[in-house]
Parts: structure tokens; C-alpha cells; sequence
């Protein structure tokens, strides 16, 4: 018999037909036995009076996996508005100890090392599960946008053979035939060469950071969502696309999951049709005035500042995400384009959202006297960087991008405590598994 | 004023517009100057006669990139089918070299190392970049087909803490915080915990192996296209998807990659609606008779038997694909389902292509007892997969995946002699740059 989805029970009322996947929960009440199966698509309730099949059912353990085969009959009470009356139950995989951890519960109700050290099992909670379905939506409808607006994919290699900046972030470091070889921190430089090719370019892939940091806010091997772009008249082009990049992603949420949203208690962020930008001075005479916050002529804005100026934004500005601009050259990497006007600015922004720091982008440099007279005022060595600049010597267009921390925006939107909630199987300073 | 893309001269014929570009081709006959643009989307040509402007042109170098504008004018002889008359030439980046290696040429004519040595400009060729036009349709008609199909999208960790295999293909080993870890060979561990999950997963990913190889099969980072669903009826189910797939892709090629193919030379295959599928015996046979080769019983293909199946396919089955099955168990990795009708076979395949294998793929184990009595009699170590086993302890449907060498079927689609020329920076044993 052809399988049915839970979510397509109410279409089938009268029908005899097969429902697969796991005991998600069985309780007995009287005479009656309620199974509560789970599959793909979500839970659906099967019931057997006592009797040859209820007793089948009595046996049953939590995650077993089974074919159930019976009647459909609409009932306003159950998943999906309909419940199958039990006939035959065919076991595909028995279970023969208890799950360690109940999944079936509201809450999963585990600390966040438990639930991460059993990930195996603890993603088959329809609310962790939740998580990932819609980080699926989001990684696709970013893909759909990009894709719609002529952009190409790339896949740039991620063992190279030096980083990106002196200095910066480090880097986990391997053997490679003999050979130093670093794990990419970024796909910067070749997103920059391939604008050379495709003009307009995107990549999705893990990057890796060997920062020994242990924050909410960090992972060691994290999702970057990346684009870069040809041929800007201005570097504000960049935040009108991610403006209208949210707006798409939003309502791809909206119309997706709905759901999702409302088994974890999330809310769908309010997006204006312009995101407030504000130059980080701004940022911080706004801090100072109404936080208190003694952060004027800083380089950077601390965690505080970022949770500070989101809740601003929101409340005065209407809008949860905020642009921050024109952080100083000095914050920024060496390829970040100044602002002509203000050559210790650069044309460069942060998008904040919901507190944190989801996107860096900006114009970068397009002429190769730029690059050498920047990097030289930096110390870096050129020689290092000769397959990278080859691209400017021979005519690049002006350009910019952005990247999107895919964790971050994930947790963002379903207000998850941790980035690491919105890792499959996230990798930290001290994990390293599953 | 705006910017027109090349291809869309022609509908600018009569009007005033802008072209922004690359300056590919300059050359002077009499007193006209014939000006090729080379941008994202094609050449165009653009012409001046004698004059200030066309002074201007004069020193222009290639691979200047520079907005030109003009008149448009219908000029069946140009591509597109219309020409720019130039009024106004702006310099975007100068170039003040001569580009090392001619991107203007039909032909490159340089040998492989010199392509992928100075791959920030050899890419900018048209023909070579038609070949990573040509594979972001291939990966974007993978994750239609399989989002079309149901499937949820996974990102699992590169950074591991152990093999899919004891003695399998080598890994890269790197220091994690002070502990050993590896750079994954496979998601498949993590397809299958998913499989628990979303029931049918998929991921387009890097992964890596160490192995010296250096034919042109192989590179040490590539793109793997996997896949891996729950509650098969058969293993077959797999290569009936599979099929649907690669007709999905092959028509989306036929749709989106006209102009790519035929610049590249190549010819899109032809697909029959079942391809075939033999057992690896049958194989043997056939190329015993055929091609004389004393292989029968032995337990795997060699690279000229499956260029020798390919084309006795091509030639007598009317396909270019050919489906290979039951490999036997001792060539296969750990997790492989059996035949329950001959237990020293298993319910695998691999897909052929133009002689190369760019698909395995098979039924897995999904019963616990099997994983343990299969490490026990392959004498590997149970606790190290102790993360993996969990799921198999609680319940797991029958299920069975697949993995596509994505740089693979890229050149046998475009009929070229080396997979790294499907990369765009390819990792090999003396390869860590660009």
C-alpha cells in the first residue's frame, strides 16, 4: 500500500492507507491505546481498541519504526484533523532499550552541552528539527534571490595556502603534501577574482575560524553566505540589495514557515522598506545620549553597543535590523574601499539585527595603486598576495559584497539563546563530535 | 546613464546606451577601429572612426575595464546582431601591461599547469568560463530536482574526529585545540543521522581526500553532490531517482547552456528513460566478449573497463550512462546493505558516464544488529562510531543514498580531458594555489 504523509491524513478520510515512521508517543487511556507517529512532515494520532493489534501496540517502544496501516477518520481533536484506526502494524526497525533522552516532550529540557552531545537523537525533537527546516529556507531563498538577480555560483577551494590578513584571525593550519596549508577563513579574495569572470558571484560553504572563543555568538566552522557584485555606481548599492534580500527572505519564511515559527514561539521580524543606515559616530552620540554609553571616537562598537543600537532601532526607528556604516579603516580589512570624502572611513557597513552582527560588507578597492599603496602602509607583504592582485592589475570593475553568517541569522530569527543551536553538528573549542 | 548588457544590444537599436566591460579584442582596419567588450554576459562590438574618440581607443590595452557609449546599430555581421557606434569612452580601471596570455583567442593554447597556474585570468576566457556557467546549472538543477522531490537541505561538519573507514582513503589530519582531527571524506555518517531526521536529506559540499593520486580523475577537494533517503521500497528506488534526475539536469542544460556547449565544442548526451543497469558479472561478460579482457570475478571495474562498458553502452544500448550493481561487499564500505539473495553481493551501484564513474550509491544497513556483526567481522572499532551506531540503537527506516562527483560529471558533460579543469581552483598533490 502507498505510504501517506502525515500532513496529508485529512485528505484520505475514509480511506484505508499506510502511515510510515517513528512511535513518537504512546499512552494508554481505558480500553484505548493512542499512538502518536511522527514522520517528515509532522505527528499524526492512531488509535486501537484492546484487542490482537492493541496488543501489538502495548509492546511498542518510543522510536521504533513501523508501517501502520488503517482507516482514516476525521476527528477535529488530532494532527492535521483526521486519526487512522489501527489494522496492521508492520515494524521496519524495532527498539529494544529506552531512548535516553524523551523526545516527545514540549521542551526538550536538557542543558545545551546534553542536547549538543546527543544531537544524533536530539534533532528528531520536532522542535530542533524546526530549526533546520527553516535554515534550509533561508540558505534557499538566499540562493533564489541571488539567482534571480543574475548572480553566479562559485565554490572556492577552502585549503589554501595562506590567509587573508596578517595578523587577523587565525587560522587552523595542516599538512598538505608536505606542504603549510590553512583552513580559508573566507572566500574574499576569490569572490574579488571571480567578479573579474562573472561579474556578480555567490557562495554558499563553510568557512573556518580557529578562534578560541567561547561565546553565543561564535563557532569555529560556521555557514557563509556570500556575494559579491561588479560594475556598483555606488557602494550603497550593496545594503539596496540586502534590503531587498530580507524583504525576500521574510516573506519566503512567512509563506513556508508558519509552522516552524509557531512551535517555537518565534516571531517574524518586522522589516521597513529602507533599513535605517547610521555612520557609527551616529551610532554612538544616539549610545551616548540615550545609554549613557561613553563610546564616541571608538574604532568598533562592543557587544553591549550592538544589542543597545537593535533595541533603539526598534523601538524609535521601526525596524530590527540597522545598518552601521563607515567603520574606521583601521577595523577594517586592507581591500576595504575609504571614503573618498574621509579617507580614515571606509564605504563599508555592519547589518545588526535583533542585537547582533549578521552581515559585514562593503565597496572594495578596484585599482591595483590602491592595493599597493594600502598594503604597504600596512606592512603586509605583496609578494604574498600575487595571484590576488593579478586581477586589479589587469582591470577590475568597481565591486563589492557581503557575507552572511548562516547560524547567526538563524538564531536570530527564532531568537535561539546560542549560534550553536543553529549548527547541525557545531564544532567549538571543545567539540569535536558527533 | 544606464548600463545595457551585451546580449541585450539589439533592443537598443537606434537609442543612445552604455556598454561596461573588459576590453577584449582592439584592432584597426583603415580608418575604423573595431572595439570588442567582453562582459558577464557575452561580446559585443563597438566602432569609431578616425577622431578624437577613436584616439582614444588606440590606446586602449585589453582588459581595460571601461564604460563605453553610443549608438546602437543594426549590424547583422556583430554578435548579438547590432553594433555600437562610440561616442564616449570612460576608463574604469586602466591597464598599463600587456596580459600575459592572450584571453582573446579561440583557443587558449597553453598547456594545463599554465591554466590553472594563472587561473585569475585564463578564467576570464569565454570558453572557460563556460564551464563554470555550464556546472552552477548543474549543482542549481541537483537542488531543484531533489527540493522538487521533498528533499531538506544539510550542512554537516568538514572537521571530524574520525573516518567513514579504518584503512579507507587517506584524510587530512589537523590539530583541533590541541586534538587530532581530520577533513572529512564523506557527509555520509551525517546523511544517515539525517535521514532520521528530515527522512531525505541533501548537501552539495566540499569534501576531501588525501589520496596521491594524480590522474585526471582525480583532485584532493571536491564538490560532492550527496543525497540520502528514508523508507525505500527497494534499493532500486534510488537509481529510478537518479534517472529522473539526470534527465532533470540534461534538459536544464539543454534550456539554460545552448551557447556554452556549443563554444565549448560539446554535445549534451542523449538519456534514455530507463538507463541500463548491470550487474557488475554481466559487465564482465560483456567485455570479455567483446573487448577480450580477462576480468570476470574480479571485484571492481579498472578505468579501461569502464570506458570499454561506456562505449559498448553508447553503441549497443543507446545510452551514454549505464547503471553497474551488485559490487561485491568486499569492495564496499561497512554500511552497504547485502543482497539477502547472495549475501557476497551488495545492493549497490555505481552510475557510468562517458567512461568515467560519476555516481555510487546503494541501500545502507539500517538495523543495528547488521552495523555490529558487519565492524565485528571487518574487525573495526564499535566505540569509535558510538555517535553514528545511536541512531541505529533507536530506530532507523530502510534507506539508501547517493553521491555525485560534481567537477566529474562537469567535464564529461563538456567532454573534457581533466576534472581539474572543472574546478576553478583545483587542490591536487602539487596544487595549493591560486
Amino acid at each position: 500500500m502507498k505510504r501517506v504523509y502525515t500532513s496529508d491524513i485529512a485528505k484520505h478520510i475514509g480511506e484505508t492507507i499506510t502511515l510510515s515512521g517513528w512511535v513518537h508517543k504512546l499512552r494508554k487511556l481505558g480500553a484505548i491505546s493512542f499512538l502518536v507517529i511522527r514522520d517528515k512532515n509532522g505527528l499524526a494520532q492512531a488509535i486501537a481498541d484492546a484487542g490482537d493489534e492493541n496488543d501489538k501496540l502495548t509492546g511498542l517502544t518510543t522510536e521504533t519504526v513501523a508501517n501502520i496501516t488503517g482507516k482514516v477518520v476525521a476527528e477535529e481533536r488530532a494532527p492535521f484533523g483526521a486519526e487512522l484506526h489501527i489494522e496492521k502494524i508492520e515494524i521496519i526497525s524495532p527498539v529494544t532499550e529506552d531512548v535516553p533522552i524523551s523526545l516527545n516532550k514540549k521542551e526538550l529540557n536538557v542543558n545545551l552541552d546534553t542536547l549538543l552531545d546527543n544531537r544524533p537523537l536530539t534533532l528528531r525533537a520536532p522542535a530542533q528539527r524546526a530549526i533546520f527546516k527553516v535554515q534550509g529556507v533561508i540558505i534557499s531563498a538566499f540562493r533564489e534571490f541571488v539567482m534571480n538577480e543574475d548572480f553566479t555560483e562559485i565554490n572556492t577551494p577552502k585549503i589554501v595556502e595562506a590567509g587573508l590578513e596578517t595578523g587577523g584571525a587565525e587560522m587552523f593550519e595542516f599538512k598538505y603534501f608536505g606542504k603549510k596549508a590553512f583552513l580559508s577563513q573566507s572566500p574574499q579574495m576569490y569572490k574579488q577574482i571571480m567578479v573579474g569572470v562573472f561579474e556578480r558571484v555567490f557562495e554558499t560553504a563553510f568557512i573556518y575560524r580557529a578562534e578560541k572563543h567561547s561565546t553565543s555568538r561564535h563557532i569555529n566552522e560556521y555557514l557563509s553566505l556570500d556575494l559579491e557584485m561588479g560594475f556598483i555606481d555606488s557602494w550603497t548599492d550593496i545594503m539596496d540589495l540586502e534590503e531587498k534580500m530580507m524583504a525576500y527572505i521574510i516573506n519566503k519564511l512567512e509563506t513556508e514557515c508558519q509552522e516552524e515559527f509557531i512551535l517555537l514561539g518565534a516571531t517574524l521580524p518586522k522589516i521597513p522598506k529602507a533599513i535605517p543606515r547610521l555612520k557609527l559616530s551616529e551610532v554612538q552620540t544616539i549610545l551616548e545620549k540615550e545609554y549613557k554609553e561613553k563610546c564616541l571616537g571608538e574604532p568598533d562598537l562592543e557587544p553591549i553597543h550592538e544589542r543597545q543600537i537593535c533595541e533603539y532601532a526598534a523601538k524609535n526607528l521601526g525596524s530590527e535590523f540597522v545598518f552601521v556604516t563607515h567603520y574606521p579603516a583601521s577595523k577594517r580589512p586592507f581591500y576595504t574601499h575609504n571614503d573618498p570624502k574621509s579617507p580614515k572611513e571606509t564605504l563599508s557597513f555592519d547589518l545588526l539585527f535583533r542585537g547582533v552582527e549578521i552581515t559585514t560588507g562593503g565597496q572594495r578597492f578596484h585599482l591595483y595603486q590602491d592595493y599597493i599603496d594600502t598594503m604597504k602602509a600596512r606592512k603586509m607583504n605583496i609578494e604574498d598576495f600575487s595571484d590576488y592582485l593579478t586581477v586589479f592589475k589587469y582591470g577590475m570593475p568597481t565591486h563589492g559584497g557581503l557575507a552572511i553568517g548562516c547560524e547567526r541569522i538563524t538564531a536570530k530569527m527564532l531568537g535561539l539563546d546560542n549560534v550553536k543551536e543553529a549548527s547541525l553538528f557545531p564544532r567549538d573549542i571543545n567539540r569535536l563530535r558527533p
